[in-house]
């Protein structure tokens, strides 16, 4: 039975985790008969949004590992207690949150900086050969980590040109992908989906996506 | 096309909506073509939950529509602006926002009073013979608006003693029910389905049941 790990960074798509994908994530990884190891920083979030005005709620704040604790009943370790020997694989659902709790790429762009225990369980599981999935936004993270790098990574964010700049910025291939498809970088083992960087689509577009991007994870290991 | 409102009460098993049951409620329905009018009550929670450790939060407030659009993309009305006649089925999520925030059995159990708009759309929609699926601890709404009524309702919450007997208490035939599992009250158009009820379900078997649920009430439209 394969182990999967999932990193979270919160519980709503303007400040946190999108929740539709990672449940969706869950539920897949659940029927190909993964078990699954949840994580996020314990570390505030950069704000937190009101979801139905797309505002800051001025005054708030909120711990990402305890509201990313709200989607997954509980079940969720500190991320600085994990390492790549702990799963087989390593997945990030999309949300803002990668963005601006796992790294300040929503204000950095491509001069961001990533969280120091994402960064290093990235490269660790990178080191170990163990495949990586990368959801929505997600592989701005993944793509600063390698900046630098001789070995080119090849990764979607769909087709927002900024975003896709800011990878290519980085010294990330950027391929084009539509909602329901996947892009696999074979040579590093890194199988990436748009979601919800097509803000318009149906969840069950999405979610086509999202499991075939599941089941090549689940492939590579 | 059939439209289904769905009624939120938070964000969050432990103090509002059970966010995957949600989730796999709304792809069901987008599965089925179905189009969905999500809402909540405009209302503070009843309290707030740490997700970790399963104790309030002291001094926190929230808003039980304003968590709720975290789930649903902000795409989500307050309802008190909601008829019987914006849709042609109505579908209740569970977690305990149900018990806590729709109405307040979580604390008087079979004596509790249901938040008022929740009870006049659930009557206007028994009214219109449009039908209801009522997922995970959520029957326990509509039994208690059904109280005294000479028609019996045909309910299940699982195999759970206590909350069983409080349904036996207000009138409800209760039937038991496994977690992959459904029972249809052809004569009032209610499905059921236990969900998380069953605490320590798999997300693939909670789907199942809700899946079939949702098949069921669309049949029933």
């Amino acid at each position: 039975m394969p182990k999967v790990g999932l990193v979270l960074s919160g519980c709503g798509y303007l400040d946190g985790s999108e929740i539709q994908e990672t449940v969706i994530t869950l539920l897949a990884l659940d029927r190909h008969g993964a078990t699954v190891l949840c994580m996020a920083p314990n570390i505030d979030q950069m704000h937190v949004i009101d979801h139905t005005t797309g505002e800051p709620m001025s005054g708030e704040k909120r711990n990402v590992l305890l509201e990313a604790a709200r989607i997954v009943r509980g079940q969720i370790k500190d991320i600085k207690d994990v390492s790549a020997n702990d799963f087989d694989a390593l997945i990030f659902p999309g949300g803002y949150g990668a963005a601006q709790n796992l790294s300040d790429f929503a204000v950095k762009g491509g001069d961001c900086s990533v969280n120091q225990d994402v960064e290093r369980l990235i490269k660790e599981t990178l080191e170990a050969h163990k495949p990586l999935g990368m959801i929505c936004i997600s592989p701005v993270v993944i793509s600063k980590i390698h900046k630098g790098s001789s070995k080119k990574l090849k990764l979607t964010i769909g087709t927002d040109k900024d975003t896709a700049n800011a990878l290519i910025g980085m010294g990330t291939d950027h391929i084009d992908c539509p909602v329901k498809e996947h892009v696999v970088d074979k040579e590093n083992k890194i199988v990436s989906s748009p979601a919800y960087m097509f803000g318009q689509s149906r969840i069950s577009e999405v979610a086509e996506g999202i499991e075939k991007t599941v089941q090549e994870v689940l492939g590579l290991i």
